[in-house]
């Protein structure tokens, strides 16, 4: 089955770079929203950090949001000629159940459906769908246009020939698709993510050193571009406030609470990461200095 | 104190590298060796991965080995007038008491003692020495001269001076030094890399995705120069295959099992990494084919 018609549910970080990224391969694409301003403003925001990660000659912003055809909170009218709907709202399983049962009756018989959630696997959300065998999870990297592969995994029921059909797109959109031979929590990129920056909490709450320190350390010893605070930054410290509160409730180790507990006074104060501004680094040039945009 | 005389115990991967890198930056070296043709061996090997890692500007491999004055197996006379040694023998607790109780009777009364030890603490290997106050670990990564970060850390009797005598020297041999508040197994650097490769590692032996693939993903999500499998292969299989059924007596979970069945065939037929010529990936010009070599 061709693609034509694509709908990015939900313009956070990464659904927005979702959507610009298709728009920017010549899909002609569509946003739903709850908030159309925030959407327009998360659009706006990718104009920076693309032109930075790009040479001019890769890419031309304006020319990509020509292909941006709608940005409506009306899901109805978003959906009806959709041939594919990525979801992209909040990571929470309450938030994804109710989008599924009010998209499912307004989408086209053969729309296909994916997930680019983070935390899920397909088989906890395709319960909330009607139609299995045309859901599965797509799932990206923030910097899209530059970090672009595109992990894709079904569910037991997903039509193989659909995996195929996200396959050709993924490519189209010049992303490197990689195929899940099983469902699998964190995908490949963020499975060994979240141990590799759990450790690193880890020896900043057990005092063995500082932030700054630890990030220097990695990033010499292993030639990587960014350590693993810096890592944090982007990710956001509510994310992994909820994260490492969630595993020292599963496993019961005191490290996740030391974790926790160094986090929270951040979080109070506002410093959230990147987007707010002052995480373990500072950003002058944020974009969301607002704190009331994430409520 | 200034150090000025410079012994290194044991030229593996990373001993012949702290020799080279010392001698390169103007210190006269000596290396005590129990096998002086390997030591030769491990010396002549540097070269092409100097010259490959730097410019040309950079360092002159030639100009550098004038310095390292002696390859020795006599223990005493190489130890001699030594200001500081730097023990770098096999990671096995017996083979370091070994020469720590040989070592420590010969040693000038002011010597500085430390160990490139990866696995224990400085508190593990204090009690075989005949001087705590001046015993430390001072931990290098592989390709010192381009992941150029020195670890320092003491055990509760160290001396402070020691440890900025340590700091000095680490400096003057183009080092970024960075001292640790606390001792830590794995220290900064390989304390959350354990984790992610460990975690990589399971994403094979689970059957989610292929080594190739993982490193593929992993790469691009992450901007990373090197994939957890290419990591692998540098470190080697028999480290690895030690530390995770090492890991599965410790805490009896599966997947370090699962893990170690995938790498016994590999090691027995030889493929043991880099140095063998076959890992993960296929290296044509290793160094050290024979398989004889580390045994």
């Amino acid at each position: 089955m061709e693609i034509k018609h694509v709908v990015i549910a939900g313009a956070g970080v990464l659904g927005s770079q979702i959507a610009f990224q298709a728009a920017r391969c010549g899909f002609k694409v569509k946003i739903w929203n709850r908030h159309i301003d925030r959407a327009e403003r998360r659009l706006a925001a990718i104009k920076a950090q693309f032109e930075k990660d790009m040479n001019a000659n890769d890419g031309d912003y304006d020319a990509a949001m020509d292909n941006i055809v709608s940005i409506s909170n009306d899901m109805e009218k978003t959906v009806a000629d959709a041939d594919l709907v990525i979801e992209s709202v909040s990571e929470s399983v309450e938030i994804k159940k109710d989008f599924y049962e009010k998209v499912c009756p307004l989408l086209p018989e053969n729309c296909i459906l994916t997930s680019n959630s983070s935390t899920f696997i397909p088989s906890d959300l395709v319960g909330f769908t009607d139609r299995p065998e045309r859901f599965a999870h797509m799932h990206f990297s923030n910097h899209i246009w530059k970090h672009n592969v595109a992990e894709i995994v079904g569910n037991p029921k997903t039509d193989p020939e659909v995996i195929q059909d996200l396959v050709d797109f993924a490519r189209q959109i010049k992303m490197v698709p990689v195929v899940l031979k099983k469902e699998q929590h964190g995908y490949i990129m963020n499975a060994p993510l979240v141990p590799l920056l759990n450790a690193a909490m880890a020896l900043w709450a057990n005092g063995v050193a500082d932030p700054h320190t630890i990030d220097k350390d990695w990033m010499i010893a292993n030639g990587s571009p960014l350590g693993p605070f810096m890592i944090q930054d982007i990710v956001g410290f509510r994310t992994t406030y909820a994260v490492v509160t969630n595993q020292y409730k599963q496993t019961g180790q005191e490290i996740f609470k030391k974790i926790a507990d160094k986090l929270k006074p951040m979080i109070d104060a506002g410093h959230t990461g990147v987007e707010s501004g002052q995480g373990f680094y500072h950003y002058p040039n944020a974009e969301f200095k607002d704190p009331n945009f994430f409520k």
